[in-house]
């Protein structure tokens, strides 16, 4: 089976970081196919860094898709273009915040997410609504640390994260804490093991479960929302400069 | 990886069908671990049969967790005591409502579910509802015919999926179709082939998201809403007799 | 008029308190058909006691339609197998929780409750939510005390809910407290007086109501969710050994 | 128990009606005050007819607690002026539409409504909606005859009635009927035995659930939403023409 | 263009400050044509204030739109009588709470309200959410300051505002804050200028919002839950006292 | 007043027609300020023609506000990058979705959308419920015409349309209708007038609403999720190619 996962951003670092916790989560046999969006933010914070990494990422889901993957994981917590993901393959999108809310909804009654920067809560807030979270989402909390700042110092994001996750315990009753980010997949585990709750990350999440949409042989269908782009001019994958240039006359 | 499935009911029609598809969609090196609810109703067509599968199912699980699964599927549409599943566990239980919801959801931006008995659609719109779907489940239909009969004519239920999942499509706007009843699982393939619409079976499903979940190492969280069942008179798993009669005087 | 007041678990001493409290607030001419689940857990605490104490509930509702009641109360705050009750019953069955809702809804504008141990906070707040209360539940708050011991000290409940209640008042601006356990009825009015708070005991609100709706002459539904459970091999109120047997070949 | 009725609208023919009603379904030893909006306008339909009725249905309540009232009953559908009445009294007031709703939610897993206008529809969906109903109401129906057509001809409102019921149990697959006017009161019986659906009359809901809430004790809270109307010029209960006048200037 | 601006109270301090803010900030060629409640109460504080008020102003409604309104501003922060107003006038009809949400949801991902006294939060909250806000309104606070003093001792007023602004902004994480009252508007510039936060004052919104729907040429639809009250004794504009006498007999 | 009216798609004659409606419904005194997305989709339909639409689209609007602009409208119904928009602008920025929906919800009780082509309906469903509209928007329904076929074939166009407004008057109920394209806006008064609903054009409505708020003097807070985006390699308005080659390694 082949993974693709991509990081919307641009950052090697935490391309990389994703990369290794991918394949470690992976089951034996799966191949992850790991991309980043070239021209992408360095960091997505924000509607306008997520409106911009969204045509690159297309362009990895179609070339990643047309190299055979079987699925394909969007690595960062905002799920941007997920809708825009789902038109253009036919193979299962699946994005971390999704993947890590259905997981937590399995494994918790109440759960809160931990985050980077204030600015990205009501982001969160609205997506795990749309997800149908309700009210078992407790609260969505942030470490007031950079999305770079937590690639770069990952023992000052340890410390921080911790500190919130207690705190979310505490004062929210979170049963279980969502990672808010993927540049915090690698501190998952002895968060877990130094809080004693439950901490959840997106990119394992989504590498498991986009593993085994995969393996049903369930495929998006083209029926009405995800149906494939209309080809048209200064649409998606068309070089469409002469009929630009007539539309605009 | 040992993954857990459950029948509630006691018919062992429908047990060995659920058995034969937990298997073929199962991961190479997976076991499935098929039980059923010994003493339960034959069917669960209701609240009532709902209630009365649940402690005989209670019991597998624990069982079934002694003996080393890594995961518990509950494979009744109806997700029948899924909260009480998961306070007796540790390791992760997923039901095949539950399951086909989030997968219809990764896949379609609207979809509807058709199963058996018209009496059986409130209580799965509202669990449909408690899972979040909203708006996106666009409708429940039923085929009027009970369980048992689905799983003894095949092939009548399949004339009556084919004509009601095409009645979705037109009518509902669904992209997608959840069949709604585990003795429909083997139909699900043709279905999709015969109606042109992606048709999701939940046991399918929840074996799969099973071994994915499985596999992120998680488990529930025992820190406020599942947490393991209190010790007492009556309680899970006691022979508590002599306490029953103190408490009685 | 005859109302039949089940405690789902099997204690003696909760039985007789709610029997008090059921006999004090009926009206003249009602008679009080008290039963308990006699091989139930000593107390609800988490889903899978309440699980285990549907089964005996039942029974307990359908002798007692044979034996002539007009309306079924069910005396315990997570109104477990108040859908099956509705299939098993004509006449109308009414939980606490709900009658306490609705008592709250009609006597105040925002209502928190206060019930016994943190871990039935999400089952209330679920609860609560399907009666459609919404924003109206300010919060469901806890003392932190099992039901047994609630039953046992009544004296230290009392101090630990007037606490909690006060602390409703200032921070919830909740104008009514409903009490989230059939344990603490009896502590119902002299709370009112202590805290200056509207408090609601579930008890009271059920039989009340249950009388009310008893007086209408209308009765359940048959027509869909709450149509008599169907006849099958394991199901309500059949000896089905055979056919189980039968079943499983 | 002395439970006061009031008609918030000026028509005798409803009020009587209303009357015989209430005093039907009434407890032995319970007394009907019964009382109407004396220049109200003559019938209900619309936000403009609601606002006029209010302000002497006030006087109406205020003036029954004074002669002892034990609970008020609103016998219009649209609930109008609830909450101002909750303010002037502090004896428990019920709406016909709020009781029809409470106890239509005990006895079935989904209802409809069926009304008079078309143009009552969105108000009656808005208030059905609050009081939590959510997706159990199905529909909202009219028969489209006015108020007092109703009233006038019982035999022509009673043969749209039982079409429209038979249509929502058809189509909406409705398990019980609210009878959306209470000029429809006494047809409630005989559509109930003509269609074999659940009628139930929110008169005589109200006025039972009314002795119920009396019978518990409890009063309106007096701490918040429905705190008593704070005294001014102009406000409630005062001849204030003096401190208008002063303000004016 | 004519704006029609009623303060539904009766006091004469508080309409001149709406019509100050009004003036102001309305377009160059709009006449602004102030009203008030005569006969109302001198604030509106409570369901009690806000159902006596809504008579008198649906009369200056009519009264204003013979005169050649063009919209109505309903400058009360409950909107009473919205749905009335709507179906008396054709010309568009808006109020100040509605005005100020809907332009806090444009300029602020997350706001909260500041009001007068507590007991108005839950009408407030009710109608916010009733707009549609969710959970983009964050939180509705008070400074416990009846309307009256708000109007009579401006600078306490703006010192409790600005202390509970900042609050909201820490403790919200408030992006904007709506004044919730009308009595307020005075004050909001310079809230603005003092906190740092985005101030919104609803005269000044549902002005502006008027000239902009005026100037659409759309007007209020007589289709259904806006449809002009219909003639009847007692009704909306008749001298009904001979039917209303025929009616009771 | 300087009003920057924005089509995020390239095509000319769409661009064109909704600089006439937005310089015929403009106040005196107020200047559009038209641009189109010009290397964007000729049209958008669908998830990814909207997010190749957006980077283009925030290029114009940073220019239009050094320009000088006092609001901004985003003119495509699916209100494409809004809040992406709201972080680049300090100045107001306006969907024509939300306008309409918001103008709707001012002149109507219950209302439907009409749009193109049916692959938009989920899209706009999810918008408008967003929006906060809820069951006051009966429905979403298509005519099965690509925008760009509107755009060329007015009347064809007019023709589906008028039987839609039809149907959803009729089968829906609606009081209003939201033309769900901006291709449409011309259309709008005479299907008014032909149909005998009030038909909103969201191009009118959004330029309407810019000016009102605009002249509030309000701007978008940037306390939050609206605040600016971050400067960062591959961030907006940076040459990053050294930044992201840096990255990189």
């Amino acid at each position: 089976m082949r993974i693709h996962v991509v990081n919307p951003n641009s950052s090697m670092g935490m391309t990389q970081q994703i990369g290794r916790v991918a394949r470690q989560v992976a089951s034996t046999g799966t191949t992850i196919d790991l991309t980043r969006g070239v021209a992408a933010p360095a960091s997505i914070e924000g509607y306008t860094d997520e409106a911009l990494c969204v045509p690159p990422m297309l362009e990895q889901i179609r070339a990643a898709e047309a190299r055979g993957a079987d699925a394909h994981v969007i690595a960062c917590f905002d799920d941007p273009g997920i809708g825009a993901a789902r038109e253009v393959a036919v193979k299962p999108v699946i994005g971390i915040c999704e993947a890590s809310v259905r997981v937590a909804l399995l494994l918790s009654s109440r759960f809160s997410v931990v985050t980077t920067l204030p600015r990205s809560i009501p982001i969160i807030e609205d997506l795990v609504d749309g997800y149908g979270a309700g009210r078992r989402c407790r609260n969505v909390r942030a470490i007031n640390l950079p999305v770079l700042a937590v690639e770069e110092d990952q023992s000052a994001a340890n410390t921080l994260l911790a500190a919130e996750i207690m705190a979310a315990k505490r004062e929210d009753r979170a049963e279980a804490i969502i990672l808010g980010c993927a540049g915090m997949s690698e501190l998952c585990n002895s968060l877990t093991a130094t809080t004693g709750v439950l901490v959840i990350d997106g990119v394992t999440a989504a590498v498991r479960l986009a593993e085994a949409v995969a393996g049903t042989g369930y495929v998006t269908s083209k029926l009405g929302g995800y149906a494939a782009p209309l080809e048209k001019a200064g649409g998606f994958g068309r070089d469409a400069s002469d009929e630009l240039r007539a539309l605009s006359n």
